[in-house]
C-alpha cells in the first residue's frame, strides 16, 4: 500500500511539476534545483554566485526549509526577491509547494530562478519541481563515500559542486578518486571544485551557470 | 489524504518498535539509534567506539543504508556481527525493517546493539525502532544553524555527539555558541565534543555510553 501510494504521489507531483516547468518555459528563465546534504555549503555558494551573476543577470529564489527562514534571511541580504518554503518536517520540496511560491514571486523580470531543496541527499533525488535540471552540492567533509551511497542524486543532476575545497588538506578526502567516481556514475557531468567559503572555484561555476542562462534565453537545449 | 496515511504508518511502526523494544528487553541489552546527516562520521564514530569498549562490551550492529554495504564492510572489520538493511531508495529505517534485521541476530550475547540509521538529518527523526535512545551526531563542517533548522532531531535524542572536531580551527563554527543553542533547545543533554578520526574526546563518549549499558543491565532508568 505504500508502493502504490507513492507511485500516485510521484505521478501527481509529475504533473504539477509540468505545470511548473510550461509556466516556467514561457517565462523564458533558466531554473536550477540545488540539492545537497545539510550544511553541504548551499546557500553560502549561492550567496556568492548572486554576489558574481547580479550585474549581469538577474535572480529570484526559493528557499526550502522545514522549519526555519534563515537561509531566505541571508538570501535577501543578497537584494534578490526570495521567497521562503517551510515543509514543516517534510523532508524534501514538492512541484506543488513550488508552484504555490512561484505565485507570490514576479518571474517576468528573472533570468535565473534558483530552488534551494531542503538539506537531503536522499528524498528530493525523487521529485521534480519543473526545473531545468538539479545542481547536486557535495561538501569535501562528507567524504567521498556519498557518491556511491547517494547515486540517484549523482545521476539525476547536470553539474556537481564540490565544496569546501578549501578543507581538503586537513581530511582524507581523495579528489581525484571522487572526481573519478562521479564521472564513472555520470559520464560527461561537468564537476566544479569550490570553496564558498574563500571564493575558489566559484567564477568557473558561475561562468557554467551564465552559460546556461544564455541558452535558454537563445532557446537552446542546456 | 497524505497526511492520514502518514498516521497511519507512524501508528503501525510504533507497534512494531513496541514490538521491537519488548524483544530487546528481554534480552537484557541496551539499544541506541545512531542519527547524523550524510558524512557526519557515524560509522567512524562507531568504528572508534567497537574498538575502544569491545573488551568490556560485546556489541552487534544494524546498519542501514539506501543501496550500499560499505559501512557493514567497515563494521564486520571491526570483527562485530553487523547485519545491513538497505531501504532501496527508502530515507530512514522503519521499526519492520530493524525487526527483520532481529532475527537475524543472535542477539542473547550482545550488552549494546546500535542501529546506524541513513544518513539524513530529517525523515529518522520521526520514526522509532524501539531504541532505548537516539544519539544525534552533528560535525563541525556542517555548521552551527542546523541545530535550529533540524530542531526535531537534537529535541529527541539523548545525547549529541559533535564530530570532526579536529577540523574546527578551519572554519568558521563556533563550538560554545552551538553548545549553547542546543542545550536551550534540549536543557541537560550531554554533549560530547570528538574528532573520531583522530581519536579526541572519543574516550568520553564511550565511558557515558559504557554506563548507560551498565544502568541497563541493572535495571535502571537510562
Amino acid at each position: 500500500m505504500k508502493v502504490v501510494l507513492r507511485e500516485k504521489i510521484l505521478r501527481a507531483n509529475d504533473e504539477i511539476a509540468e505545470e511548473n516547468r510550461k509556466a516556467l518555459r514561457h517565462k523564458d528563465l533558466l531554473t536550477i534545483n540545488l540539492v545537497s546534504s545539510p550544511g553541504a555549503g548551499k546557500t553560502t555558494l549561492l550567496e556568492k554566485t548572486i554576489a558574481w551573476l547580479r550585474e549581469r543577470i538577474r535572480i529570484a529564489v526559493i528557499e526550502g526549509d522545514v522549519y526555519t527562514t534563515k537561509d531566505a534571511e541571508r538570501i535577501a541580504g543578497q537584494g534578490v526577491d526570495v521567497v521562503q518554503i517551510n515543509t514543516q518536517g517534510g523532508c524534501h520540496l514538492d512541484a506543488h509547494m513550488v508552484g504555490q511560491a512561484m505565485t507570490q514571486m514576479d518571474l517576468n523580470n528573472v533570468d535565473l530562478l534558483v530552488i534551494e531543496n531542503v538539506g537531503n541527499l536522499v528524498c528530493p533525488a525523487g521529485f521534480d519541481l519543473g526545473e531545468d535540471f538539479k545542481v547536486a552540492v557535495l561538501s569535501a567533509t562528507e567524504g567521498g563515500d556519498k557518491v556511491a551511497k547517494y547515486p540517484v542524486v549523482f545521476q539525476k543532476a547536470e553539474a556537481v559542486v564540490l565544496n569546501k575545497a578549501d578543507l581538503i588538506p586537513f581530511t582524507d578526502f581523495d579528489l581525484p578518486g571522487v572526481q573519478g567516481e562521479i564521472l564513472g556514475m555520470h559520464p560527461g557531468i561537468p564537476i566544479f571544485v569550490t570553496s564558498a567559503r574563500t571564493g575558489e572555484g566559484v567564477e568557473q561555476w558561475c561562468n557554467w551557470l551564465e552559460q546556461k542562462v544564455e541558452n535558454k534565453r537563445k532557446g537552446m537545449q542546456g
